[in-house]
Protein backbone atom coordinates (compact mmCIF):
# COMPACT_ATOMS: atom_id res chain seq x y z
CA UNK A 1 0.00 0.00 0.00
CA UNK A 2 1.05 3.73 -1.18
CA UNK A 3 0.19 6.00 1.25
CA UNK A 4 -0.80 8.06 -1.42
CA UNK A 5 -4.07 6.57 -1.98
CA UNK A 6 -5.11 7.70 1.51
CA UNK A 7 -4.50 11.00 1.49
CA UNK A 8 -4.13 12.73 -2.30
CA UNK A 9 -7.40 11.60 -3.51
CA UNK A 10 -9.10 11.15 -0.23
CA UNK A 11 -8.39 14.94 0.91
CA UNK A 12 -8.72 16.29 -2.57
CA UNK A 13 -12.49 15.02 -3.34
CA UNK A 14 -13.88 16.00 0.22
CA UNK A 15 -11.89 19.43 0.13
CA UNK A 16 -13.91 20.10 -3.47
CA UNK A 17 -16.93 18.63 -1.97
CA UNK A 18 -17.34 21.40 0.72
CA UNK A 19 -18.09 24.01 -2.11
CA UNK A 20 -21.29 21.77 -2.88
CA UNK A 21 -22.01 22.55 0.95
CA UNK A 22 -21.54 26.12 0.08
CA UNK A 23 -23.21 26.21 -2.60
CA UNK A 24 -26.75 24.25 -0.28
CA UNK A 25 -25.38 27.17 2.22
CA UNK A 26 -26.04 29.96 -0.55
CA UNK A 27 -29.52 28.38 -1.31
CA UNK A 28 -30.61 28.27 2.11
CA UNK A 29 -29.81 32.08 2.71
CA UNK A 30 -31.50 33.13 -0.37
CA UNK A 31 -34.54 31.21 0.09
CA UNK A 32 -34.11 32.40 4.15
CA UNK A 33 -33.33 36.30 2.97
CA UNK A 34 -30.26 36.27 5.46
CA UNK A 35 -26.67 36.79 4.69
CA UNK A 36 -24.70 33.90 3.85
CA UNK A 37 -21.64 34.75 5.17
CA UNK A 38 -23.03 35.01 8.35
CA UNK A 39 -22.71 31.28 8.34
CA UNK A 40 -18.75 31.61 8.41
CA UNK A 41 -18.66 33.02 12.35
CA UNK A 42 -21.05 30.30 13.40
CA UNK A 43 -20.46 27.95 15.65
CA UNK A 44 -22.14 25.07 18.00
CA UNK A 45 -20.41 25.92 21.39
CA UNK A 46 -19.10 29.50 22.54
CA UNK A 47 -15.64 27.86 22.65
CA UNK A 48 -15.30 26.03 19.56
CA UNK A 49 -14.00 27.54 16.10
CA UNK A 50 -16.48 29.09 14.06
CA UNK A 51 -17.08 27.52 10.49
CA UNK A 52 -14.34 29.35 8.65
CA UNK A 53 -11.95 28.42 11.33
CA UNK A 54 -12.88 24.35 11.21
CA UNK A 55 -12.41 24.64 7.26
CA UNK A 56 -8.91 26.58 7.56
CA UNK A 57 -8.15 23.60 9.61
CA UNK A 58 -9.28 21.06 7.57
CA UNK A 59 -7.06 22.34 4.60
CA UNK A 60 -4.32 22.44 6.86
CA UNK A 61 -4.99 19.02 7.70
CA UNK A 62 -4.20 17.71 4.25
CA UNK A 63 -1.79 20.19 3.22
CA UNK A 64 0.00 19.40 6.28
CA UNK A 65 0.16 15.81 6.07
CA UNK A 66 0.95 15.58 2.32
CA UNK A 67 3.78 17.69 3.03
CA UNK A 68 5.21 16.07 6.26
CA UNK A 69 4.30 12.13 5.20
CA UNK A 70 6.60 13.23 1.92
CA UNK A 71 9.47 15.10 3.47
CA UNK A 72 8.54 18.47 1.88
CA UNK A 73 8.02 22.11 3.36
CA UNK A 74 4.47 23.10 3.34
CA UNK A 75 3.39 26.58 2.13
CA UNK A 76 2.24 28.82 4.43
CA UNK A 77 -1.54 29.84 4.50
CA UNK A 78 -2.50 32.10 6.46
CA UNK A 79 -5.82 32.34 7.71
CA UNK A 80 -6.83 35.89 6.47
CA UNK A 81 -10.48 34.28 4.57
CA UNK A 82 -13.22 36.73 5.46
CA UNK A 83 -15.72 35.66 2.77
CA UNK A 84 -16.82 32.49 1.42
CA UNK A 85 -15.40 33.70 -1.53
CA UNK A 86 -11.93 33.63 -0.28
CA UNK A 87 -12.69 30.36 1.53
CA UNK A 88 -13.15 28.76 -1.90
CA UNK A 89 -9.71 30.10 -2.87
CA UNK A 90 -7.89 28.51 0.06
CA UNK A 91 -10.06 25.36 -0.45
CA UNK A 92 -8.90 25.70 -4.26
CA UNK A 93 -5.12 26.34 -3.25
CA UNK A 94 -5.07 23.19 -1.52
CA UNK A 95 -6.46 21.10 -4.28
CA UNK A 96 -4.23 22.85 -6.16
CA UNK A 97 -0.95 22.18 -3.92
CA UNK A 98 -2.44 18.18 -3.46
CA UNK A 99 -2.20 17.86 -7.13
CA UNK A 100 1.54 18.19 -7.54
CA UNK A 101 2.36 15.29 -5.16
CA UNK A 102 2.86 12.00 -7.21
CA UNK A 103 2.20 8.70 -5.90
CA UNK A 104 6.20 7.99 -6.07
CA UNK A 105 6.61 11.36 -3.23
CA UNK A 106 4.94 8.42 -1.15
CA UNK A 107 7.50 5.64 -0.95
CA UNK A 108 8.88 5.31 2.62
CA UNK A 109 5.98 7.41 3.98
CA UNK A 110 4.89 4.99 6.30
CA UNK A 111 8.37 5.17 8.09
CA UNK A 112 9.16 8.64 7.53
CA UNK A 113 9.40 10.68 10.76
CA UNK A 114 6.27 13.32 10.77
CA UNK A 115 6.83 16.43 13.10
CA UNK A 116 4.34 19.08 13.31
CA UNK A 117 6.10 22.31 15.61
CA UNK A 118 3.48 21.17 18.24
CA UNK A 119 4.40 17.62 18.91
CA UNK A 120 6.88 16.66 21.66
CA UNK A 121 8.38 14.23 19.43
CA UNK A 122 8.06 12.92 15.36
CA UNK A 123 5.33 10.04 14.82
CA UNK A 124 5.70 6.91 12.18
CA UNK A 125 4.32 8.42 9.32
CA UNK A 126 2.12 5.21 9.29
CA UNK A 127 1.35 6.53 13.29
CA UNK A 128 1.01 10.15 12.12
CA UNK A 129 -1.71 9.70 9.40
CA UNK A 130 -3.92 6.54 10.84
CA UNK A 131 -3.68 8.45 14.77
CA UNK A 132 -3.56 12.09 14.06
CA UNK A 133 -3.65 13.31 10.51
CA UNK A 134 -6.94 11.60 9.31
CA UNK A 135 -8.91 11.31 12.84
CA UNK A 136 -8.27 15.34 12.75
CA UNK A 137 -8.90 16.31 8.74
CA UNK A 138 -12.34 14.00 9.51
CA UNK A 139 -13.28 16.29 12.96
CA UNK A 140 -12.72 19.42 11.64
CA UNK A 141 -14.84 18.59 8.15
CA UNK A 142 -17.67 16.73 10.18
CA UNK A 143 -17.79 19.92 12.58
CA UNK A 144 -17.81 22.87 9.41
CA UNK A 145 -21.08 20.07 8.11
CA UNK A 146 -22.49 19.94 11.51
CA UNK A 147 -22.52 23.24 12.31
CA UNK A 148 -24.06 24.14 8.88
CA UNK A 149 -26.59 21.34 9.04
CA UNK A 150 -27.89 22.62 12.88
CA UNK A 151 -28.57 26.27 10.87
CA UNK A 152 -30.71 24.24 8.47
CA UNK A 153 -28.78 23.98 5.88
CA UNK A 154 -29.54 21.16 3.29
CA UNK A 155 -27.23 18.48 3.37
CA UNK A 156 -27.09 14.68 3.95
CA UNK A 157 -24.93 11.95 4.33
CA UNK A 158 -24.48 11.79 0.69
CA UNK A 159 -22.56 15.26 0.93
CA UNK A 160 -19.90 13.63 3.12
CA UNK A 161 -19.24 10.14 1.94
CA UNK A 162 -18.47 10.68 -1.66
CA UNK A 163 -17.86 9.28 -5.09
CA UNK A 164 -17.26 5.86 -3.99
CA UNK A 165 -14.87 3.96 -6.32
CA UNK A 166 -17.02 1.34 -7.81
CA UNK A 167 -16.19 -1.10 -10.21
CA UNK A 168 -12.28 -1.77 -8.86
CA UNK A 169 -13.22 -5.36 -6.59
CA UNK B 1 1.71 -1.93 5.88
CA UNK B 2 -1.09 -3.78 7.16
CA UNK B 3 -4.62 -2.56 7.54
CA UNK B 4 -4.93 -4.02 10.78
CA UNK B 5 -3.11 -1.07 12.07
CA UNK B 6 -5.50 1.52 10.54
CA UNK B 7 -8.49 0.09 11.93
CA UNK B 8 -8.39 -2.45 14.95
CA UNK B 9 -6.56 0.06 17.52
CA UNK B 10 -7.39 3.29 16.01
CA UNK B 11 -11.32 2.28 16.60
CA UNK B 12 -10.71 0.42 19.69
CA UNK B 13 -9.02 3.47 21.16
CA UNK B 14 -11.82 6.05 19.80
CA UNK B 15 -14.61 4.19 20.90
CA UNK B 16 -13.05 3.64 24.27
CA UNK B 17 -12.16 7.36 24.78
CA UNK B 18 -16.39 7.90 24.42
CA UNK B 19 -16.47 6.66 28.15
CA UNK B 20 -14.59 9.34 29.10
CA UNK B 21 -17.01 11.89 26.86
CA UNK B 22 -20.07 10.29 29.14
CA UNK B 23 -18.04 11.05 31.98
CA UNK B 24 -17.71 14.43 31.00
CA UNK B 25 -21.33 14.54 29.88
CA UNK B 26 -22.26 12.84 33.75
CA UNK B 27 -20.18 15.76 35.10
CA UNK B 28 -22.07 18.04 33.44
CA UNK B 29 -25.55 17.29 34.44
CA UNK B 30 -24.60 16.39 37.96
CA UNK B 31 -23.55 20.60 37.58
CA UNK B 32 -26.60 21.57 35.92
CA UNK B 33 -28.96 19.11 37.61
CA UNK B 34 -30.19 17.79 34.79
CA UNK B 35 -31.24 13.92 33.79
CA UNK B 36 -28.16 12.76 31.50
CA UNK B 37 -29.87 10.79 30.16
CA UNK B 38 -31.64 13.27 28.46
CA UNK B 39 -28.79 14.00 26.50
CA UNK B 40 -29.04 10.78 24.39
CA UNK B 41 -31.94 12.09 22.66
CA UNK B 42 -30.15 15.01 21.54
CA UNK B 43 -29.26 15.87 17.79
CA UNK B 44 -28.63 19.40 16.05
CA UNK B 45 -30.83 19.29 13.66
CA UNK B 46 -34.46 17.70 13.45
CA UNK B 47 -33.30 15.77 10.71
CA UNK B 48 -30.59 14.35 12.10
CA UNK B 49 -29.35 11.13 14.51
CA UNK B 50 -29.38 11.98 17.61
CA UNK B 51 -26.48 11.35 20.39
CA UNK B 52 -27.52 7.55 20.96
CA UNK B 53 -27.62 6.95 17.33
CA UNK B 54 -24.75 8.51 16.11
CA UNK B 55 -22.65 6.62 18.67
CA UNK B 56 -24.45 3.34 17.72
CA UNK B 57 -23.82 3.97 13.95
CA UNK B 58 -19.92 4.27 15.03
CA UNK B 59 -20.28 1.61 16.84
CA UNK B 60 -21.51 -0.28 13.59
CA UNK B 61 -18.37 1.09 11.04
CA UNK B 62 -15.58 0.01 13.64
CA UNK B 63 -17.69 -3.61 13.41
CA UNK B 64 -18.45 -4.17 9.88
CA UNK B 65 -14.91 -2.77 8.58
CA UNK B 66 -12.51 -4.82 10.20
CA UNK B 67 -15.19 -8.13 9.22
CA UNK B 68 -15.47 -6.94 5.77
CA UNK B 69 -11.74 -6.38 5.54
CA UNK B 70 -11.02 -10.04 6.59
CA UNK B 71 -13.38 -11.93 5.43
CA UNK B 72 -16.08 -12.65 8.50
CA UNK B 73 -19.33 -12.91 9.25
CA UNK B 74 -19.88 -9.80 11.55
CA UNK B 75 -22.18 -10.43 14.89
CA UNK B 76 -25.70 -8.39 15.07
CA UNK B 77 -25.68 -5.77 17.33
CA UNK B 78 -29.44 -4.32 17.46
CA UNK B 79 -30.05 -0.71 18.52
CA UNK B 80 -32.04 -1.05 21.02
CA UNK B 81 -29.66 1.07 23.44
CA UNK B 82 -31.85 3.63 25.76
CA UNK B 83 -29.30 4.11 28.41
CA UNK B 84 -26.17 5.66 29.26
CA UNK B 85 -25.22 2.26 30.62
CA UNK B 86 -26.54 0.26 27.18
CA UNK B 87 -24.32 2.96 25.20
CA UNK B 88 -21.00 2.05 27.18
CA UNK B 89 -22.45 -1.93 27.32
CA UNK B 90 -22.79 -1.52 23.78
CA UNK B 91 -19.45 0.09 23.06
CA UNK B 92 -17.88 -2.44 25.67
CA UNK B 93 -19.26 -5.22 23.04
CA UNK B 94 -17.86 -3.75 20.09
CA UNK B 95 -14.27 -3.08 21.68
CA UNK B 96 -14.23 -6.58 22.56
CA UNK B 97 -15.39 -8.00 19.28
CA UNK B 98 -12.14 -5.62 17.63
CA UNK B 99 -9.91 -7.64 20.36
CA UNK B 100 -11.18 -11.12 18.73
CA UNK B 101 -8.84 -10.07 15.49
CA UNK B 102 -5.23 -10.82 14.63
CA UNK B 103 -3.09 -8.87 12.40
CA UNK B 104 -2.29 -11.12 9.91
CA UNK B 105 -6.94 -11.89 9.91
CA UNK B 106 -6.13 -8.85 7.77
CA UNK B 107 -3.68 -9.95 5.36
CA UNK B 108 -5.05 -9.14 1.97
CA UNK B 109 -7.38 -6.98 3.13
CA UNK B 110 -6.19 -4.43 0.80
CA UNK B 111 -7.57 -6.17 -2.16
CA UNK B 112 -10.43 -7.91 -1.21
CA UNK B 113 -14.00 -7.10 -2.19
CA UNK B 114 -16.29 -6.12 0.48
CA UNK B 115 -19.46 -4.72 -0.24
CA UNK B 116 -22.46 -3.71 2.78
CA UNK B 117 -25.54 -4.60 2.28
CA UNK B 118 -26.56 -1.75 1.08
CA UNK B 119 -23.89 -1.16 -1.57
CA UNK B 120 -24.23 -1.39 -5.65
CA UNK B 121 -21.41 -3.43 -5.78
CA UNK B 122 -18.47 -4.01 -3.79
CA UNK B 123 -15.13 -1.87 -3.21
CA UNK B 124 -11.32 -2.88 -2.73
CA UNK B 125 -10.40 -3.65 0.80
CA UNK B 126 -8.51 -0.55 0.67
CA UNK B 127 -10.96 1.47 -1.17
CA UNK B 128 -13.28 0.31 1.58
CA UNK B 129 -11.54 1.86 4.44
CA UNK B 130 -10.00 4.89 2.99
CA UNK B 131 -13.46 6.41 0.88
CA UNK B 132 -15.99 4.94 3.27
CA UNK B 133 -14.83 3.33 6.37
CA UNK B 134 -12.97 5.87 8.24
CA UNK B 135 -14.89 8.97 7.09
CA UNK B 136 -18.25 6.79 8.13
CA UNK B 137 -16.73 6.50 11.72
CA UNK B 138 -15.27 9.93 12.36
CA UNK B 139 -18.65 11.31 10.76
CA UNK B 140 -20.57 9.86 13.43
CA UNK B 141 -17.83 9.90 15.85
CA UNK B 142 -17.52 13.37 15.67
CA UNK B 143 -21.43 14.45 15.30
CA UNK B 144 -21.83 12.52 18.87
CA UNK B 145 -19.13 14.50 20.09
CA UNK B 146 -19.82 18.09 18.39
CA UNK B 147 -23.77 17.52 20.61
CA UNK B 148 -22.38 17.11 23.41
CA UNK B 149 -20.07 20.07 23.20
CA UNK B 150 -23.40 21.91 21.63
CA UNK B 151 -24.94 20.99 25.17
CA UNK B 152 -22.25 22.43 27.16
CA UNK B 153 -20.08 19.19 27.76
CA UNK B 154 -16.43 20.21 29.10
CA UNK B 155 -14.95 18.42 26.22
CA UNK B 156 -12.00 20.03 23.66
CA UNK B 157 -9.68 18.24 20.61
CA UNK B 158 -7.58 16.13 23.61
CA UNK B 159 -10.91 14.00 24.30
CA UNK B 160 -10.82 13.49 20.35
CA UNK B 161 -7.42 13.02 19.18
CA UNK B 162 -5.73 10.79 21.60
CA UNK B 163 -3.28 8.17 22.51
CA UNK B 164 -0.38 9.01 20.21
CA UNK B 165 2.14 6.71 19.74
CA UNK B 166 5.27 8.54 20.50
CA UNK B 167 8.59 7.23 20.59
CA UNK B 168 8.35 4.90 17.47
CA UNK B 169 9.69 6.88 14.51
Amino acid sequence: MNLYDATVPIFTKHLNSVNKWLDQAAAHAEARKFDVETLLQARLAPDQYPLVRQLQAACDQAKYTCAYLTGKTPPSHPDTEKTIAEVRARLKTVVDYLATFKREDFNGAEERACKASWMPAPLRGGDYLDHLALPNFHFHLTTAYAILRHNGVDLGKSHYVVELPFGKA
